[in-house]
């Protein structure tokens, strides 16, 4: 029987208060059949990222495990940090890896929103595939303002909830529950700690600026590091690799006479993306998973990881 | 408990009889615990690789049954192939994968060579990093002159055999045993026909030129293609990156006003060259296999993919 897997990648407003981070990592752990992968804390943006995979009514459950541990012990009343935010579990994506369409992932984005209403009394904005409102696809559409502005808005029809009635819970706001590819979370440091240029920088890059498509970008400054930061979003990285879009941030940096000193990864970047990378740098068109050693030891022991990476990509050939 | 993984690429002298190198493949196959993952004949060169992998233990085990078919089923004095080579079992390799390392290789490589003097009367060179010879380190000065070269000179102190007398065995001749890492083998194409460019920029480029560390490269001229092209083994890729090996070509193509087009693999690549080459080319020097979704997974189910990858790299940061 093939396997059949979902990801799970939901960000919590909590960044700085190690022993919320575990709690909600532990509601995952607990549940059967769900492997939780990672977890990243930054503390400037006073969020978390965890990756979490399994079979897909393993993973809804762990999800709202989680929600209800997030909306426990995070009050957004009193949380600070970079990020735009709407709720104390902020985003709840469902990502399909293996052995399963996007068509379950959005059903069951809708089958999670039902949840946190009836559940944890936690109204829900539907975003991505998922969204029922297109223009709720994306998710900063959705966040527009954060929690404070929601807060006023949330009584005009158009900022209505899609499950729910439209007042927030009063400590855990609102959560976007959405279905979606995989996405990279990838962020370019500048020489400068001028915020402005990385902001400008982000909008010429950024595909609702007329920029690279499948791209999300902010601007914001890294007080740990003392330097200005572009951090993106690939929503699809056939469509603007990791390398692409270094390079376009390297173009609009350089016109600014700024220059990217390193980049980081927030959570997981999928194989096929790297060896995306690899055969852009290298010139080498036919590099594919079968070319990679341990990719052929796995599948000596079988391990199928060549379907894996494959998983969800519409066109393998891109 | 950490997989623990190596590889072993022995070339055996014979490309022509596939029931030759099949019964070289059974006695591989024939052994708990080892994966035979390629073999492939040349009938010109007269010549066969074939790659397995497992535990230490079991790679020993196989390569030694394997020694056994070479030596009995091959004969070096009616042995014609265009690939220099000393015996019947020509190289025999160990390439650490996996949660094993390098010192390990070389233990096993004496080990090896010890067995095949003992059981089967095959003197044994020790080469690469196992070699007890600064001299023997590069396989070429080994095998130098072949088999017909080496019966004669065999008795001269300076060709003496690292393990076992320096007699060599009658239809079998030596073998050379060595240590090393995976091997990368890349081919470089430029836009001109002219195989003298291919061959200055080889020059330019390889470590007996004095270029880049742990490469070594030719120029050819690739008729189906109608392209010269630059072929490198790229030895050690912690040391010299493919990404490394291609800027240092297209300088030197540069400087010659000819360009590189496109390249190719030969072979396999081990995941942590990808890694490497994505590390450079995304300014992302914290990317490591934990980075990568499907190891993570892999991990969960219990595959430990990250020790593979990060095997036998002295420095994890570089």
């Amino acid at each position: 029987m093939p396997v059949r897997l979902v990801a799970c990648v939901p960000n919590i407003s909590e960044g700085r208060r190690p022993e919320v981070v575990a709690a909600a990592a532990a509601a995952v752990r607990a549940t059967p059949g769900v492997f939780l992968l990672d977890c990243s804390s930054d503390a400037s943006h006073n969020r978390s990222v965890l990756t979490f995979a399994g079979p897909p009514d393993a993973v809804l459950e762990a999800a709202v495990a989680l929600a209800g541990r997030a909306v426990a012990l995070i009050d957004l009343e009193t949380h600070r940090g970079e990020h735009p935010r709407i709720g104390a579990l902020d985003v709840l994506p469902f990502v399909p890896l293996a052995g399963v369409a996007m068509e379950e992932c959005k059903d069951l984005a809708r089958r999670a929103g039902a949840l946190l209403w009836e559940r944890l009394g936690v109204p829900v904005y539907l975003y991505g595939e998922a969204a029922a409102l297109p223009g709720r696809r994306r998710l900063p559409a959705v966040r527009r303002g954060g929690y404070e502005a929601l807060k006023q808005e949330i009584g005009r029809p158009e900022r209505w909830p899609d499950i729910g009635e439209p007042r927030l819970h009063p400590t855990a706001g609102a959560t976007a529950v959405g279905a979606r590819r995989p996405l990279i979370a990838f962020n370019i440091y500048l020489n400068t700690a001028d915020r402005e240029v990385a902001r400008e920088i982000a909008r010429g890059v950024r595909e609702s600026g007329g920029g690279l498509p499948a791209v999300q970008a902010r601007g914001m400054y890294i007080r740990e590091r003392g330097q200005a930061q572009v951090s993106l979003n690939l929503l699809d990285h056939t469509r603007t690799s990791p390398l692409a879009a270094l390079r376009a941030v390297e173009g609009e940096a350089a016109r600014r006479g700024v220059a990217v000193t390193e980049t980081e990864l927030v959570g997981l970047m999928p194989l096929d993306a790297v060896l995306g990378v690899a055969r852009d740098a290298l010139r080498l068109p036919r590099l594919a998973p079968a070319g990679i050693l341990e990719t052929r030891l796995l599948e000596a022991a079988g391990i199928d990881i060549v379907s894996a990476t494959s998983a969800g990509r519409r066109d393998p050939a891109r």
